[in-house]
């Protein structure tokens, strides 16, 4: 069937690229399968920074644990069962604090397409 | 900041559109603001059906309690921190069951323009 159910143990974690910090990202629906999205899951460990312009539109629900995301405009800081709505072109610093965290993300259009083309 | 962060409480519900169930949806983000996506939070009550055929790419993140999503192909169950992904075109009957349940979900393109189209 074409319906899909993800669990975060179904994720194959990876560095998020350039980075060298312990954030890790993990797609579950990406290019290979041939829809308009990119569907995974992210993990934060404790206390890490994350850079980046986003090449892609970028939604991410915290499930566990609490993110900041800043730009030069301000910060929002999300919980469990949040969202952070990061639209394509903005530049972000991703937070995590003591707990770490774990979230689910979709993109538009995918990202690792994007990461490299850019 | 055009960053922004939402929780349940920011959705305002209405009914899910062509159902008489206790099912209800809240967009966040949609085709007032001009990106690409719609996000939303969903919110079942106890026991209630939803049966559809998708107009658009759905991705729901359950947030508390457990859904069924069934096709012709089978059934997949999903609770909280779990992904369920729905390619457009897909017919489905979702379930919740004793406890209700809450989502979020975000869809490519906005099912809103999607469903007034067909």
């Amino acid at each position: 069937m074409r319906i899909r159910k993800f669990a975060i143990s179904d994720a194959s974690f990876e560095r998020s690229p350039g980075q060298d910090g312990e954030v890790f990202a993990g797609n579950v629906i990406d290019q290979r399968h041939g829809g308009p999205i990119t569907i995974g899951f992210g993990r934060y460990a404790p206390n890490q920074t994350l850079e980046e312009t986003l090449a892609v539109h970028d939604v991410m629900v915290i499930l566990v644990g609490r993110l900041s995301v800043s730009t030069t405009a301000g910060t929002v800081f999300a919980g469990p069962g949040e969202i952070v709505y990061m639209p394509k072109g903005e530049s972000v610093t991703i937070r995590s604090y003591e707990q770490g965290a774990d979230t689910a993300y979709v993109t538009y259009p995918h990202w690792q397409e994007a990461s490299e083309a850019s």
